[in-house]
């Protein structure tokens, strides 16, 4: 009962505080679609794919749903007490959206942007021609940028098995192996190591593959010696994500490598460093990105300096000159500077950082001095 | 050479499709964004994240696409020969949109309603109010319908990987489990196997929990002597899915057990019975879904038959009443009757089935008659 009772509590007021935000943005409602701010205001997860689910809040007044009705059973386990709207496959949503269109009245909305995708946003305008429908994601995700001392727990631990997966991953590298050989490994040692998911679809990547921020694994390329091997990957735990890269070298370094790898190194010390609730995200990337652009490898830049993690690998805020946003105490984000040169190697160092008051916890333990590994 | 000539003539072969797509649409271009058609069009995944990333393929003339310049690496490894926006973080993608208009000079675009978020639709929008943009969601992923035999030999790859991880899974349950440890188990067993990933977050539900179609599993229900335990998963392989679902009983099964299996079994043999090209959507969601009408459970009905498997899990054509497409050859679809009985408990049997001009075959070999696990 006393369960119950808080659980309830908790949605009560993520609802108020997603009304908030629909004054703050001078709409009517917000409106949330499954994902990371849905997950986390009903504290259950849902399934979408081509089914629409939506929670509607409004400004003032009750909240609205609609849901598929074959989710109705699962629903009831959240203890929504507004309007529901349900519909079945075999009749289709556009009843619903019209009944909903009705009972609420609204002639502004705003959505996530970066979540809702277009067949909503069409559902929505057929039932309502004249809605008014604005890119809300950086207000509604901004509510989740800041980390309760839950979500920093649940971030750590999926840390944790991530460390120890990519520890057991790298102590079974062999020269000769496929980078896809390597990418199964490390998914096997996620799960194993008690993961609830990948965070995301992990990164393996050597010799010039690892000039590709974002390469696929290669079934055809085996690791050789004096390769880059990046990593970059993460566990999920209690629906939050890790984060990590690190890249070594196979059998031996050579001295651009070293170099390159020290560059990186220096850049992402400059960003624990630099951070401190109250310094902007253009600062800390401002510092980050000036010691790479200061050394012989200012070419190599292409990316920024990271992005906010929770429940989402990326989200706000994003770490990258022009976002003046101010970093506030709990807030979570990847330092993940790196060099790329296209037919030779890249370099990536990304740690998971949390702001305090003071400075900066690197959440992220594992080792960033240069590793070459002997196998 | 003569590798990427043959990708080269692949491209070009897709991109002509997606235009013909336009073309029967009647608007000047078809959009694509990272995911299943983007894929499948030019040979190579991509994430997207919070970075649009868009190509654009119009009735006539020649393509042209908006690239993150921290990509735009991988993307050379496409063959990809039109214009090219690419955008870097610190800048936004407003000037890349605005020349992509200006260039193309499209009055009317057809997106991927299912797919694009709607921050996409924005973005086209901001850069050019006047556009006309229409969901074009089952004509571009239409192309998909009807599997090659690579596509074909990818999804049983996928089927198989999944039936052994079932097996594996299933001999190592044991009375006092909880649904999430069966799950991890589960999720290992596929990798293990040698699935390149999961193609959906596994189900795992038991008791009344399998009476949820879309439950999540609990870290605090051990599975009993008596329950229902439904298990729906599947492994993804080059590419493509496989999605299953087997419903084994605890220990024992009683009378009613019995025979709410025995109907829904019932139902997926008829769905493989009455399937052959030529038939509709339609018509196998009717002959399904009658015979759980006609039984005594018809009020334990909540889903419709199933939905198209390739490389989404779930796409086109969707098995259900009022959807009048006509199969054709080479469609893979699933085939999974239901009965949900909340507060008791539920169960589904779900194969992969693939239409041919005379009949169907089950890809999924897995047994279907009623198993009592002893364990």
């Amino acid at each position: 009962m006393t369960k119950v009772f808080r659980l309830t509590q908790m949605l009560s007021d993520r609802l108020a505080a997603y009304a908030n935000v629909a004054r703050n943005l001078k709409v009517d409602a917000v409106a949330l679609v499954p994902g990371p701010n849905f997950t986390r205001c009903v504290s259950h997860s849902f399934m979408s794919h081509e089914r629409p689910f939506l929670l509607v809040i409004p400004a003032k007044g009750a909240p609205a749903a609609i849901v598929p009705n074959l989710e109705l059973r699962s629903w009831d386990l959240v203890g929504f007490e507004g309007a529901v709207f349900d519909w079945r496959d075999q009749d289709g949503y556009d009843a619903a959206f019209a009944a909903l269109a009705a009972h609420m009245g609204l002639s502004s909305l705003a959505v996530e942007g970066q979540i809702m995708r277009v067949f909503v946003h069409h559902a929505l305008k057929k039932a309502q021609p004249d809605l008014r429908i604005i890119d809300g994601e950086a207000a509604i995700s901004g509510l989740r940028m800041i980390k309760t001392d839950d979500d920093i727990a649940a971030i750590t631990a999926a840390i944790r098995i991530s460390e120890r997966a990519l520890e057991r991953t790298l102590s079974g590298v062999r020269l000769g192996q496929t980078e896809k050989e390597i990418e199964q490994a490390l998914i096997q040692a996620l799960f194993a190591e008690g993961a609830e998911d990948h965070a995301f679809f992990p990164i393996v990547a050597a010799g010039d593959g690892s000039a590709r921020p974002h390469a696929k694994a290669r079934s055809d390329y085996a690791v050789k010696a004096g390769d880059a091997l990046l990593i970059d990957f993460g566990a999920r735990k209690h629906g939050f994500c890790a984060d990590i890269t690190r890249t070594v070298f196979l059998d031996h370094v050579t001295d651009e490598g070293r170099d390159v790898y020290e560059t990186v190194l220096a850049a992402n010390r400059k960003g624990h460093a630099v951070t401190r609730a109250g310094v902007t995200a253009h600062e800390i990337d401002d510092a980050v990105t000036g010691v790479l652009e200061a050394s012989p490898y200012a070419d190599r830049i292409r990316t920024k300096t990271g992005h906010g993690l929770g429940r989402d690998v990326h989200e706000a805020p994003y770490i990258m000159r022009g976002n003046h946003t101010v970093l506030e105490a709990g807030t979570v984000y990847t330092n993940e500077p790196g060099l790329y040169q296209i037919g030779n190697f890249g370099v990536r160092i990304e740690d998971d950082v949390l702001v305090t008051e003071t400075g900066s916890v690197s959440l992220t333990c594992f080792p960033t001095n240069l590793q070459v590994l002997k196998c």
